[in-house]
């Protein structure tokens, strides 16, 4: 942690303040990161991650709700760390000063604030669903807006780094997976791209904590009504269902209908997903392992657990882990895959910060070496 | 509550400490009820409500553990609530002392201790597995034991209230349902029974809270091993399986084979199934609709819940009712069942106190007249 | 309870909807009940124990948020259990229809709709803070509002029951006490009555469950914001103070001025009482025992735990019990007096129904025998 | 981080796991560490920032319960990151191995195994309390046992960083301050040292996650009892007493005798101190800051908050950080102050980190740079 380093020198001073806001790594050799949307829950991870981040320098936090406020007085956490106040979302001054933009906004709000002239200027990774659906049509039926910009849906590509890195590099609008794609997909690409289950029988059973819900001040997100219970959401018209859908679909090589119900679970972090099919016919452990190991054996941030030993999510916890599994029931001749993750790491800020590695052609896993915090 | 009402008079006194354990219910005209097993969770339930039965008063506080020590120092809710010792295990001398014995106890207890003798001198009601399942060598398959009582298996009746109530009120010995059963089969039943589904294609996903584990000392039940952490177990092999096979297979009239898969959720009580299956044919909402009014429209416990509303455990939280729900999935064909409940009320102490009533002639409310607690 | 009873009759009926709403208590000898403020949570505790009151009946469900709105909608556990909507807070007309008030709403709101007028009509209940201060100047400099009924202070009893039970059950205006108060205050009051310790060195740390921080959608009450987390908040500030050390002055016959210091913690519902003082004089554990005993060992409500065991929040959730204890500290001469109740019952709604019956001359227990629920 | 970018290139290949087992830190300028108590929540801990930490590698996991189980088969965050099997406790061999010895053991362990000649070969930092008192007497009544090496306790330092640096940096015997003590010490320190506040006054009533309770499979630790749940524990007689009452005494300039109050709270991580005390005389809030400027203003791990501000542990989860604050109440002539940390990172594995930092002539946030991680 470079920043740090030359940040923090260690000896006795009162002027540790001063020398915070002056020192700091050097902006040469920088990349310049703007985040517009940074006081959500997503966009706050987004700065956690940044700052322990070598080769990433934040130089604009923008927010709706604070402008003027100091960042630090928003998340607390960050007193002493960020001097900075909030900005507003003014992407075309953006643009000029820095080398990516992060938007972690509500849907639309990326797509009305993009252009061709502004991805000429500065790279974007949209942590909204704006440009993660290709048919424009399918994107305005599930989310109920008209899509102001149309016409770079194509440019935009889909960061899954792990199925799509070398278009990653390239890209200058980067689409960042939903959440419950992210878990979701993982866990089952493989036997859906070895064609070992019957595709048009997954079914996608998700959990997930709750800063999945947002940090605006609703009743139902209330500490007393999410504790102590459980329940499903969004029963089969969840958004994130045609994402799911679309990238399984190229795997499969033709279109699917799955069946995808999220749940909200009494945690702050993490996403479970336990996905069912049918084998396409009878498969043995040994060829569904071989399947997973094919996919995920050279990769860091996708852990294939061993045989018999579930994904949760307290393993994952603060860091950009993916675990997998899958059981073999025989009786039912099904198969039950699981994923667990952080939803705030790997299903939004981790993945973002991963792409933008890729898309500098920094190593992928710069910053991101961090151990899963447990208990 | 009557009982308490005579138990306290309210006047200024400090002999209340006596006036307790000389007042109380009448013993003439109360079922005697002793309880083996009342140290666990259920067991203590078990005796929260059987303290509020108006009919009902326990003799027997049986443990294996803390033989000899007092009841209220065991559960410290019930300081100056119960002044008793908790007893052995000894059924035998229960059954002469007893209109009806509880087991609140693990796999097989049960089973070594009653006997055709015993049943003649009480009822018995079985919070164990070990007379749920009809077929012995199913129930020894999958809890790998030998059962010690196989005679006794075709006389002891499934005692869940809805489905089974004509049969229930003669029994001798009744086998209380298991939690995640409960709530499965009633999530499930009208739309097997009425034949709207493909029971072929029924995947139950049910998530618990962690009261179901029990209270034996366990580092993986541990509070920082719990809290902020969801997981699947016993994937493909839980012993439940077989019990909600059996049942749903009473209604589809042919063996059945489904998928069931638990997940332990960071709160103390309530169990939440997410059920799935393919519609035989194309079915409206109305039809489906029907199907549960038919079979709940006049159940106290089943509430149904308006279109559009999920179940949630938290509105039924320290209550006997269970909340169910569908949602059809047109796009899938799939119709997607939920329920929602107290595993420790209607998912055990609630629904064998229900059963106790059923067979003592009570109305079937008795005593279970409790509105969720919420917050 | 009387009322269910009547209610559900148990017979297999799908008319159970409309028998519900024709059945229940027969109006003569009930109690009529009109709610102000019925959606908060407090109000709500109100709505479930008065359905479980053998003599009252609710008549009214005002609400400022949800007019018009079925009350099950507002609160899916009533669901089945109450069918009334919301009416708003129109105190005249419940005057003319009830036979008493409960205002469960913002400090000011009661003060501002009740008059003379009102209470020769019908009795009232707040279980806001506008009544519980005799000194008007007090209570504006603490709340900050001005008291729009000075004049009706002097008329209103503070309703401890414990300390003022003979002048509640006269009382035509009755003041609830605050959730911190109750606790405090039973837990200190014996030693200060005894004049056992110096009233001038006492100083309460209390710590609350979220549902004491109201149901209104703010930011800082959301889950992932309070899970995983403790603070303090209002220190050297908090309104409840006042109302402390005015109820200890009475004890100690002089005007007190106490350090008071609140906590939210992450639970639904519990308060947790640590008060600490310098005895007047070396005083044997014996002596301290028995002023507790002296006030408290004919009361139902209050348990004085055994020596050596700490009062916890969870063994009082959902019951009207107060458990308290005490530790001398012969090293430092100090004692430090602890106390756990259930905020939304002994601290809110219950305690309002044990006035209740208090005022109408029932029994005070009635409709209380609440076994506390664990886990 | 460096040890991860040697050991994970980033290259695509599915040899990922030898490559991880060879790779890894040049052992020649690494810190070799052995961990004897690896497999509680404080070795854990450990491990986490050590593994993060770019100066030392683990070389030795020792533990009592899991010797020759692979370490990440206990904690499976550590899957893929560590390979490494449970070893024994033996210090002996240790010492002739590694450079630092770490025991996050129960009390009395390291006494029993360090000696003068283990010291010559190795440094030892001890979380237990083994060290920390100096006065032996006084631990032998607290800890009711015998201390194994009286005749090291002279030698050992006490490892809290912001008040013994100087000191720290040559020991070879560290002895690291309990959680309890290093939050309520860092609170109040200040004002003891400065003599603004009276030392015979100080309450301390603190709050710990449950983390603090260790992993041993406990009743009491179990969710269900710590969930929803708030209780005292210790009262007047918790082993942290003393160690707090020495350090405090040597700012005083006299031995001390303060009431200390612990509490568990249903959170993971987290302590929070609420402490009280009366002012010498009349002081001004700015003279009270000035004492915390004084002692922390160039204090990187220790932060005291703006004016007005309480400390919440949420704010510094997973960091190494201490946030402080102090509210004065003219009313009552007293001082609260407050302060909050995480319990296995600056109460126990963090600040053994920083510990061996300043005696391995490290910059003393070495591995320590973490954003608190929220939520």
């Amino acid at each position: 942690m470079v920043y740090n380093y030359k940040k923090y020198t260690g000896e006795k001073t009162v002027t540790k303040g001063r020398r915070r806001k002056t020192g700091g790594k050097e902006s040469k050799n920088m990349i310049k990161v703007g985040i517009i949307g940074a006081t959500g829950y997503a966009g706050q991870e987004l700065v956690r991650l940044l700052l322990q981040h070598p080769k990433a320098e934040i130089v604009w936090y923008g927010s709706k709700s604070y402008v003027g406020q100091k960042y630090c007085e928003v998340f607390r956490n960050m007193f002493e760390l960020v001097d900075a106040a909030c900005l507003d979302d003014n992407m075309e001054e953006l643009a000029e000063r820095v080398d990516v933009i992060f938007t972690a906004t509500p849907q639309g709000l990326c797509a009305s604030l993009v252009s061709g002239e502004i991805l000429s200027k500065a790279k974007v990774i949209d942590l909204s669903a704006d440009f993660r659906i290709k048919d424009v049509a399918v994107y305005e039926k599930w989310y109920g807006i008209a899509h102001a910009k149309p016409q770079l849906i194509d440019g935009a590509v889909y960061g899954l780094c792990e199925l799509n890195r070398e278009q990653i590099k390239p890209a200058r609008l980067l689409a960042n997976p939903g959440c419950y794609p992210t878990c979701s997909i993982l866990s089952v690409y493989p036997l859906v791209k070895e064609g070992l289950i019957d595709p048009d029988t997954i079914i996608i059973d998700a959990k997930s904590g709750t800063s999945g819900a947002g940090r605006s001040a609703k009743t139902a997100n209330l500490f007393c009504e999410v504790n102590e219970n459980i329940k499903a959401y969004g029963v089969a018209g969840h958004r994130h269902t045609p994402e799911i859908e679309e990238q399984l679909g190229y795997a499969a090589g033709r279109p699917l209908c799955i069946s995808f119900t999220p749940h909200l679970v009494p945690m702050n972090r993490g996403i479970l997903v336990t996905a069912y099919a049918s084998l396409k016919r009878g498969a043995a452990e040994e060829e569904l392992r071989a399947a997973y190991e094919k996919y995920y054996g050279g990769e860091k941030f996708v852990r294939v657990l061993e045989n018999g030993v579930c994904p949760e999510t307290r393993w994952v916890e603060g860091s950009n882990y993916v675990d997998v599994n899958f059981k073999l029931d025989e009786r039912t001749n099904r198969v039950v895959m699981m994923g667990a993750m952080d939803n705030l790491v790997k299903g939004a800020a981790g993945q973002a910060v991963q792409n933008m590695n890729l898309m500098f052609g920094l190593d992928e896993s710069t910053g991101l070496e961090l151990v899963p915090v447990f208990p």
